[in-house]
């Protein structure tokens, strides 16, 4: 069985781009050929909601498999839509699955002991999608409870081939509340770091690879904090968000990969998703182009990650 | 609209008990009867867990409503099942609302901006159980990200009349090691809980209440801190896990309390699920009649806390 980071490399090298796209529906923002054909089908107004998520994602996949490495949905936009939007994630897991991609599950669980099994269970496929009923590759983790909290998730990731991503330093605004909170000279994120460093370090070692299968996410809002990280977690993959709408630079993303261009996903959600709502795509596609829209903004996203970052290494 | 803090404890008076019964479900601990008719109907093995794990709960909480204000499903247990686990904990929490119980989802989310406050709209109800797919009253959330990150989940719990849980001292044996944390003379957990303890205050203040919607996580497995956090956090609800299978006893959690006996939520969960399989009530109890166990169990927990605790006043 191939380890977490072996198969997720393999999928950057053959695709030549570290950019990941999340998948973020939101109804009101969706094309209207999509919303107003889920208004016609049967069910209340949540299941069709759900419809047109799961359109819009799979048709979304569709567009970027065979330029990018990984997709991560996010659970949050599903959940919101109760059931039927988790059926919806089910499939659009699955679906992306089936088109070759590695799939992050962004759902930040976190919890302890046989519950964070649990949690395990649900997300954490690994290698084969039968192996678990939201079959990811991976998932975002909470480490707030503690390292024993993390084991469950690091255990199963090591059985089935799958990883986890730890929340490091995150990208928003106010990430600094706690994450800065200061014991002598570190910061708990830098503690955490620590850590997550060693818990993948010591499963690199089994796998006889640089990475293991504990990685972390660092937001590429904090860019000082990024290049401090990645130079202190060497076997941590690193999963960046705030790249794009959230308003961070290909510059600000260059010190999270090491020499050879590996070693991080940047994210882009927003900026892909609805490109066709903004410019420079909005005048360049007409509104039923938005499949060439999202085309467009994940193509240029490739270019600007590859000519800004030793990710340019990859093609 | 009556505020979370209200309405809690209204229906912590009116059962004149502060205990809280986990919902835990896990197949092979479940009743034989209920196990042997899930095997039997159409759908996979987790649609027949789900089914299960339906019945099971909504068994138990025709029990224990008479007895309790308030149930505590763990999302972790049904999310493990796929979709058809995630429908079953939406009809569980629904029927728990039509028994007249307080719901407090136990799913520890946390995400930033529109993300978290999709997170609030999937979960938080608050008064009316038709304002959101999984119609809990009150959610557990996870501070890690930022207090920037609970604002999206506490301007909802306002909106509706719900409420929040923030983590803050967890009941897990390796809970210290990012949350003992200490700067200066504070730990982190300390620092959560003066974050929360304004964010309650000021919204106590709007409802006139001593109480505000923001509630703190505080195991029952560290009393001192628990009696420390409980003096820091005057207007903040707290539950308290911990007690009973996980080692807390009633002494451990007398701390919590305010003087009248309010203020706090006792939490069980596998002691009062799997009673029928444990003793004393193993010996007690034929097996089928298991949800007569459960009963006892509640009703010794109960008692124990009105002895050992000052919501003995609430009787």
């Amino acid at each position: 069985m191939s380890g977490y980071a072996e198969r997720l490399h393999k999928a950057i090298l053959t695709k030549g781009t570290p950019a990941l796209v999340g998948i973020d529906p939101r109804f009101d923002q969706l094309p209207e050929e999509i919303q107003s054909r889920a208004s016609l089908l049967p069910g209340d107004e949540l299941s069709q909601q759900a419809a047109a998520y799961e359109e819009f994602s799979c048709r979304l996949i569709d567009v970027i498999a065979p330029l990018v490495p990984a997709v991560k949905p996010q659970a949050a936009f599903f959940e919101q839509l109760g059931p039927a939007g988790v059926v919806a994630l089910e499939r659009v897991i699955r679906h992306a699955r089936r088109a070759g991609l590695i799939v992050i599950c962004d759902a930040k669980r976190g919890d302890i002991g046989t519950t964070a099994a649990a949690y395990a269970d649900a997300y954490l496929a690994g290698e084969d999608p039968d192996d678990a009923p939201f079959a990811a590759d991976a998932l975002t983790v909470n480490p707030y409870m503690g390292v024993d909290t993390l084991e469950p998730f690091i255990r199963r990731a090591i059985d089935f081939g799958g990883g986890i991503y730890v929340l490091v330093r995150t990208s928003n605004p106010g990430a600094g509340s706690f994450q800065d909170h200061r014991q002598d000279d570190v910061y708990l994120y830098e503690k955490v770091a620590r850590e997550v460093e060693a818990l993948s370090a010591e499963h690199a070692g089994i796998a006889q690879s640089q990475y293991g299968c504990v990685g972390a996410v660092v937001g590429a809002t904090y860019p000082e904090e990024l290049a401090r990280l990645r130079q202190q977690m060497p076997h941590v993959p690193l999963l960046i968000p705030g790249y794009g709408a959230q308003g961070g630079g290909a510059g600000d993303v260059a010190a999270a990969f090491d020499s050879q261009g590996l070693g991080a996903l940047v994210n882009s959600s927003r900026g892909i998703n609805f490109a066709y709502l903004r410019q420079p795509y909005l005048s360049q596609f007409p509104a039923e182009h938005w499949e060439q829209a999202i085309e467009q903004a994940t193509l240029d996203m490739i270019r600007d990650l590859a000519q800004h970052t030793p990710a340019g290494q990859l093609r």
